[in-house]
């Protein structure tokens, strides 16, 4: 261990993340208000983030209003909703009508939409406090991120929701709005200590977000808490719908009570082969104790089935691939053709990779993907959730965003994931990441809730 | 009938659009050239479009050129396709790099995209000659359509693809793309005497395509024969796919022969009620031709399978409202609040029923859809394909677009729909309407060019 990062020495336990929710009973009483909370955002942004560089765009100034409107409905006890005040950071694939929307990408460089994305446009008509832009990598591909990781800024915050994750594990904010058509919210989640939610494909609406892989990508929510967490998410699905054609988010509008599973089956996903020994036995230790709180761990030695899906998962970075590639073929390949100099090398070369892929060949991995659909949801009935590791180990010392292998799973399958900041290694985070079939959503926050508290020892 | 109505007197069987594909041994003999068969399209636009006003641009330098690289490609042996110098128009709800992309709309005039639309992009690597964007109405809502109809100017062509439809039938081009997610292929189809393709839901790519509802939004292919149609719609989906996670168009590259069908199910859509009696009459004579040709027509009386589905199919235009106005919410609910005076009146009221609709209800449209998705399917394993009108007369007088009342289902319900051009009332086009399951659309092609035939005289 680098004596810097032992310095640093990362314990889950001890991390205190911002919540927002359980102030609300200060924001109607006043001993506390919406205004107040964004100041103390305000201070941590103004101590960290020359370091960080989270921010794309900060609107402080939009936000000190929005956050004395909240302060004055919750005081007349009128608030929009009960994540009225809550400051939000979004990521800049999302287009906001009154901030640049730039997609990280020098290709839009000054770019402003005239219309909000679907779930900024929700998340304004629930009172929140959108702060700023976040950081991302170009289109959200696969170059090295430009913000780095508060809890150790050698290594990456992850990506490409960078900028979201990063705010949160440095406490600037509560909650922040990702994406995930790889691992682009499971991973920064993971790297950063934060709680993160790629919910079910189509859960939340994503229309007005930049897409690479239409049939892969989704948006994500980033939090302090579960609590947290899930009450955005539930609401800011209620007001904006899920995708066009898909019946949107399941669950009620408040957190779910902690649930203690019965059963989980543990996964030992394509990524095992390259999880390095310090984060396998955190996770092993981890396991252990879970076990001993009386829980059954099922793995392969347990059930045929188990094994045979974690045979089909082998080829899950292969099938991400396939499908990714096709999809992104427009609009990407006409930028590749007539804006070279405006993208950065590994987009390039991603892009390049999709030149002759047929419609035949994108059939076959549909096929294929409707299979392993098919092998997940019935694998799912035997167990409460799934569990196995948000990332090989901890985000990687360099700006490269790190291994994916963990999370190209649930983004083929449309599953949900849920990443828990329960694990260190290396002294940094690592998380835990549970799936779930699909429409599980609220069963994964309700157990990861009760497993949060297991671990850690307080409430989510 | 009215004097001029009747003068002008439409006649199915010898009206004469342009075809394309049949050229193609003059372009390989040098007897004719996509250059010089651009002219002849030229020709016509300068003879009509003052008149007619179906182009909201033209680009006939860029035209020129396009068709002169594939007439030196024809000549010498290698066409990119066989559509390779076939004159296109492009509806301009769909993104074109060089042109501007207005949607009919006030709020996006002077708007230029950096990329092609999906299906667009697919024509130019086609080798398409796309001539120039063709009109239609305000983001392809229901205000009235700028173009007349050139069978009887006094009519509407019908929208929101009328631009489209109308260079068909004033023989200013052999092939047009249109979008459709209530009846903007099948409505101009059929009153402008072309024919015209719904396909499949996904079955074309439509990135870069406005879409107000994107559950049941679709490009639509209009064209002068069937076999332009065919050969069009199938090279496009190749080179674009479909809409990401579709399968795309299934077929076979070259039109399909001609089908006799054995038994067709005649459907007597929401739209029965209000057809002008001359219209019930020429739908009734020509299915006593068809008929008396030996092709069993079954109804409602033949099996209390049919009879039910017709019920359900009397509240499709309810379904399709309660889809459509919660789909459309985003963006438009901004685009009302912010740009009232940039929207046109219809628009506007529409966009202000959505207001309010919440998921639950949402939720209830969908799992009514998909219950009539399952009788939709079912029943079209009984028969060849289903016959009804493809609406409830010709194109009304004024330049409203039009009863969209016999197009709504095969929008709700994804199933792909076919116009032939084959009846005439009050001395105008009306279409004959086509439906089959999904994914049946190259057997709608093969059945088409039989019944055109059939009713003609003549191939398509």
């Amino acid at each position: 261990m680098a004596p810097e990062a032992s310095m640093r020495g990362y314990d889950p336990s001890a991390a205190a993340l911002l919540t927002f929710h359980d102030k609300v009973p200060r924001f109607r009483d006043g001993s506390d208000t919406p205004r107040a909370y964004l100041e103390r955002c305000v201070a941590a942004i103004e101590a960290r983030e020359r370091e960080v560089m989270a921010f794309a765009y900060l609107d402080l100034a939009g936000a000190r209003r929005l956050a004395d409107e909240a302060t004055t409905r919750w005081r007349a006890g009128r608030p929009l909703s009960p994540i009225d005040g809550m400051p939000t950071g979004i990521k800049d694939l999302m287009e906001t009508h009154d901030m640049p929307t730039e997609y990280g990408c020098e290709l839009f460089r000054g770019h402003r939409p005239i219309r909000d994305a679907a779930p900024v446009a929700a998340l304004r008509a629930l009172g929140g406090v959108i702060i700023g832009k976040t950081e991302t990598v170009c289109l959200g591909g696969g170059d090295p991120a430009r913000t780095r990781n508060p809890f150790d800024l050698r290594r990456t915050p992850g990506g490409s929701s960078s900028g979201s994750a990063a705010a949160i594990a440095a406490r600037m904010l509560p909650l922040a709005l990702g994406t995930h058509a790889r691992g682009s919210t499971i991973r920064p989640a993971s790297f950063c200590g934060a709680f993160g939610l790629k919910p079910t494909f189509g859960a939340i609406n994503r229309q007005g977000v930049f897409s690479m892989a239409h049939s892969m990508d989704h948006v994500g929510v980033l939090a302090g808490s579960l609590e947290d967490l899930w009450i955005a998410a539930i609401h800011i699905a209620l007001e904006a719908g899920g995708d066009p054609g898909h019946p949107g988010l399941y669950g009620g509008t408040a957190v779910p009570a902690q649930r203690r599973p019965q059963r989980l089956i543990r996964l030992d996903m394509a990524g095992w082969a390259e999880t390095d020994a310090a984060t396998r036995a955190a996770f092993e230790a981890w396991l252990e104790r879970i076990a001993s709180a009386g829980i059954a761990i099922l793995s392969r030695k347990d059930d045929p089935a188990i094994e045979a899906y974690e045979r089909e998962l082998a080829a899950m970075p292969e099938l991400w691939r396939a499908l990714y590639r096709y999809e992104m073929r427009w609009p990407m390949l006409q930028y590749l053709e007539r804006f070279p100099d405006k993208l950065p090398p590994r987009l390039k070369q991603g892009i390049a990779e999709g030149q002759g892929l047929t419609l035949a060949e994108y059939r076959a991995a549909l096929v294929r993907r409707a299979h392993l659909r098919g092998l997940h949801e019935e694998l799912a009935r035997r167990a409460d959730a799934f569990v196995t590791l948000s990332s090989p180990g901890p985000g990687p010392i360099g700006m490269d965003q790190g291994s994916a292998v963990f999370n190209e799973a649930s983004s083929v399958l449309g599953a949900p994931a849920l990443s828990l900041p329960l694990l260190a290694s290396d002294g940094a985070p690592v998380g835990i990441q549970m799936l779930g079939p699909w429409h599980g959503d609220e069963q994964l926050i309700a157990i990861g809730r009760f497993i949060a508290q297991e671990t850690l020892g307080h409430r989510q």
